[in-house]
């Protein structure tokens, strides 16, 4: 379920993200705990180590190896290539979500230019919807594992509704070695067509406006299926992970404690407790995890995209508009501003 | 209100720019003076203690502390990570702003296309503006909390005049679990069939037209929902939120002035205000608070996009548009340069 | 006036961008040599005083304040603040120039498909092209400073020939409390919709086309008007112009050239004139002056769109193209390639 | 092929990137490991001759050598140039992708608004179809080494069936210069124009949305002639690879570790392996190999697009749309919501 | 002319682009080598005078001069400011490639839609693509510096075929002060609305999608125009090249090896040749070259557009589908997949 947070910060208030610091739901800390937990369990005991198992002269070269790694651990464009890789990311997962298939400019189109109240024009305008359904609901199975749990076959697909058995049939026995989710648009538009040379389409203007809505609504939905297919390069994926794994390797043995005594410059101090490379750890790695949520959103994490939702709302809404309120109109009465 | 400053910096002057910074109006001033206030006693509070609390001993303790925050602030990322993301904010601000609703395109359509001078025809005229208007007002009563404080049940839209009596109940009829902004879209749809078969709109041409046109208005109203709804990412405002604070938590011990005669490297003058870590924090915050003021622009900050006003405005001009004006001509005169 | 100086740079030769430096006209020299001799002066009083007017003691406070300042300016993100905004400021005054009206689709449209060579065809069309520039200067004078002045009220728009003394009487009787740019268009919308009643426009394809094309034009116009009326945050603006100024100031400080003798780190050489100061004020102040010529460009400035000779070029086009050109066709020869 | 790991990485968990690191298939490993020896091995042939070959005086010769290189390695700018440039090459690449000709839009028109269930109505859609595959096939021929190996000459293309050996003799018969790949698209308008002359297609309103569609598909084709024919200027790809080779250049001589004993600061320790410095190999130039995989992705990387796949399933899918299925559809029964 | 060298970078190989660092045409090398052997005399010459010319006291003099010039060159921010400018100047680049008129779309709907086997029609439809091709031809001439040596004047435009005498006399007989480009524009839509009226065009359906393709392509050159009138701001083009000039300057002075034995840190070795410093200047010059070469792509650079092949191409290409091709359709026959 996506975190929606907006209403939180309408206003530019005192201190106004801090509330935003104490949820749980979504957040980095739910994301990150486990990381954390690891990363400072690692610290801990190379601390305890240098501190109480090593010898002086094993301590000097640890401290050695220690500053030669903090210096190199500087070195490494974690800020870059983060920043650069997150902004593609998520111009990415934003596209898809301006790609998500609502099937209402159709609906409208199909509950008004689809006549016939008899039994044939309702069976026609919902066959009519339930194909625009089953276009994205074939699209989302290849692409969302929450879909694809919920579907995993194509009986589960005929027992939610989205197809008939007949259609099965004529759908499994049509030869294609690829992807089908083509297939309902070319149903769609045939019966289209047929309904134009029935004259419950009244004439071509009407047919074609519904045509190109269809087209617009697949192409959104092969847009969703390209975006899964190809994304962001597996290489790029891995330069930005090894950078931060290894910043954070390079900070586990380069961020110690140092004996303040051998009065190393920079480490006059000890704190036992490093917070503010723990802090970076929380930057770099949330920063890696925006990444990581948002590189496929249709997955189950608590802030992808509610495929099964937007499944049940597009049927249900979009078949109560071309049937129960075809032509079904509230009575015209004078507004309040009349004259 | 929106804070329109663009007539102010019409022509590049001496010194152009500083006049804006003499302005309290939707000023950073005005949004960050409580931080501000906050950070500058914290600082001072510190200060007294380190200058008159502390014993020699712990003052040695807390110049070593000191030197170590101030050395890690510089490592917070924080120009890089805020740059980012406020780029991010800044285009989803403005997207959301060009997808703000207008009617005009489809009021011109409906003046002119949409027949006939008597009772009926400037009914049929103002119900279909009403429609686009109550379409749009719906959206903004879920994204926007303004709209929401002015019409926070239906029987407010009612009285409003946005809808009638009788079509409230047939939409509170309709059964669905859904957001119901789409049902005026379908009654527009299928009012504007019904004129069409009337012949109060000459053909399907001009219906495609005007259908087309609704499709492009509510698909505006749907992306300011869409926006709402799913938003930047929790875990990046949570980052870079954790990454400013952390920067000025750190500020606010490593930025004290150390007793000079310790002759800590650049630390050989104190001048009890630290005028550039109070500039530093004017910036990050000021920069942090352009994203907290963007972030949500429904809301009613002093920059926030005034949607009250632009219900108002579209009723009122939309109505005005498609009665008063329609087939209401200036007489056809020659003007100056006729030959 | 805009300053094109692309025909300068068409080939990329030997230092080919010099010449570029050695204009006046629109230069950085022009925009910045009012501040860049306050800047000039305000250093040198400073250096003036700190050489003859202070005392020893005096001079080594002196010296460490500068110490300071210098090491705080190099602090402040001055780079990426600027990097960032001046994008964001380049890209939106980029939008408002390509939504710069241009008549052209229109008139070549009205041309060729508003019949009739008789007066009350050439009256039609005229009619129809002098709304359509009517929307657009009733925009610019609300955007356009360089506009504003020159039609300072609506009977200038009257003088000039924009509005016939009737169309404004219909225009002022309109109440409405909002921006009226609005009404010119449903003037063309119901006009054109009585040419088609009246079979000088054919049938509703060619009357569609030109009303979408109408709506195109007037969403530009629009666009302008919301760059106008929003903008980029001023919050934004003041960040960004605080951090240029808050660096030079800290720069007249720091960058004093400290006596040699007390052997200052990177302070062992007095050159009087702080060249790479200056012209680091150059850089920054040069691109700040950037930000502040573009965000506004219906100014007065050298590089500002020019709306008065866009108004005119668009009325004296627009009437030639529908009056003097209707169906005035240079007689249809072989070319020389026939066969 | 290309890569695809979307569903590996649809949940964000617990160190979720990881399991990416170890993919061989299209990894940064096998793109990078034969420069990565070829540096490793400099890098110890160096090592070996500094520590084994020299005589004391060179050493210390050779060590300020290094430490002169270690000091400029770090001012390259590799990080930025690299980022800008990679930005660049990867919105090419996607807007590549986005290009790719997919014929659906087209077919679900030819299918549904060109009758006919004889001979001569299939034959006619099947060569509209062949027509639209034979632009794109033309288009990758010229663009794609894949594509180009498999169909060397126009006989290819003729045995393989885009092109009847009649076509084939008036295309060549065609005297042009320039690249033929719009002439199949001029047959195919001149085609569809016969058919609508002969009833094929119903009206004009149906001929413009099948020619417009056909437009539209071209104009993607084109541009992905367009992308390989200009592409990124050599210029901007010289600067990046030398950058990048300069930086490894100096880190080859800058990176190698030092006698501790000469107590040259940040050369405490010996470690033999430079860890970090084949770590930054690693970053940089998977970096640089990310844009030297997308540039041209008509190759046959592991990353490229699958051009000859694309090829065949389009004209598979097409074929079957629009012969097979023409008004072949499933019976109509109600659906399982009905009532 | 172009310089295409993707098919070189089809597969990511070894050392992958290693390659396109010899070559010489449109390369680096043949842009820079002026600027470079005056950067390099220049150095040489200051190196010779402060070797061999200088007494000592001044020799001590200029090195502090020297470490000064270093100190300050370091924090010139050539590297951001030519990132954010070069991104910018190649975004406009490829918009003006994306820009570049093709009369393709135009081709195939006149070819087809408008008919006509007998010479009036052969006419109609050569006098339609040849205003077209004169649309783009005469804003070339106003763009590009290589149109404009070929068709000075003109005179040149008739004898090459773009217009008949006739069309010139009406051409310059028009009275307008501006740029003349739209006059074929309303002369095209007239004809073929006339060709409409004589029956030669079907429909309004097919005039109007004739008409759009028109301001569509015309929109294009429009666009090109307004590119090349406005272009970048000056001030923007000269902040970048002060602050690369600058760079350069300081590095003449600042990056001297200084004598060793003065044992300033950072000048213990000697090199005589600062191998780094040239690289620099390749890198930053390269990529200021890079803007040079693109903020305008219609000069006679290796690099820049063939407007010339273009305006040729489209005349050639456009005549022969809209004469040689018009309904010259290659017999159907059953291609090899039938049944």
């Amino acid at each position: 379920m996506t975190v929606t947070y907006s209403s939180k910060v309408a206003n530019a208030t005192f201190f106004g993200f801090h509330r935003l610091l104490l949820r749980w739901k979504g957040s980095i800390y739910k994301l990150l705990y486990r990381e954390f937990v690891v990363f400072a369990l690692l610290y801990s005991m190379l601390s305890l180590v240098y501190r109480w198992a090593l010898a002086d002269p094993q301590k000097r070269l640890f401290e050695k190896l220690s500053l030669y790694c903090d210096k190199y651990a500087e070195q490494i464009p974690v800020t870059f290539v983060l920043g650069f890789y997150v902004t593609l990311v998520v111009n990415h997962w934003w596209n898809k979500f301006m790609n998500m298939p609502w099937p209402d400019r159709l609906m409208v189109l199909i509950s008004s230019r689809v006549h016939g109240q008899d039994e044939q024009g309702r069976l026609l305008r919902r066959t009519l919807m339930r194909y625009v359904n089953l276009i994205s609901l074939l699209v989302f199975r290849s692409i969302s594992t929450a879909v694809c749990k919920r579907f995993p076959t194509i009986d589960h697909v005929v027992e939610a509704g989205f197809m008939t058995p007949e259609e099965r049939k004529v759908f499994e026995n049509l030869n294609s070695p690829h992807f089908k989710s083509w297939i309902p648009a070319v149903w769609f538009t045939n019966l289209a067509s047929k309904a134009r040379e029935e004259g419950r389409i009244q004439d071509n203007v009407d047919l074609q406006a519904i045509v190109s809505e269809l087209n617009r609504y697949r192409t959104g939905c092969t847009t969703l299926f390209l975006y899964d297919w190809v994304g962001i390069p597996l290489v790029y994926t891995q330069v930005v992970t090894l950078a931060v794994y290894t910043f954070f390797s390079a900070c586990i043995i380069g961020r110690q404690f140092l004996d303040p005594t051998q009065e190393y410059p920079g480490h006059e101090v000890d704190l036992y407790v490093p917070i503010f490379t723990l802090l970076q750890f929380f930057f770099y790695s949330g920063w890696l995890k925006v990444a990581e949520q948002l590189i496929n959103p249709f997955g189950e994490d608590d802030d992808d995209f509610e495929s099964n939702w937007c499944i049940d709302r597009n049927l249900q809404v979009s078949m109560m508009a071309v049937d129960d309120m075809h032509m079904n109109l509230p009575p015209m009465t004078k507004d309040i501003y009349w004259n």
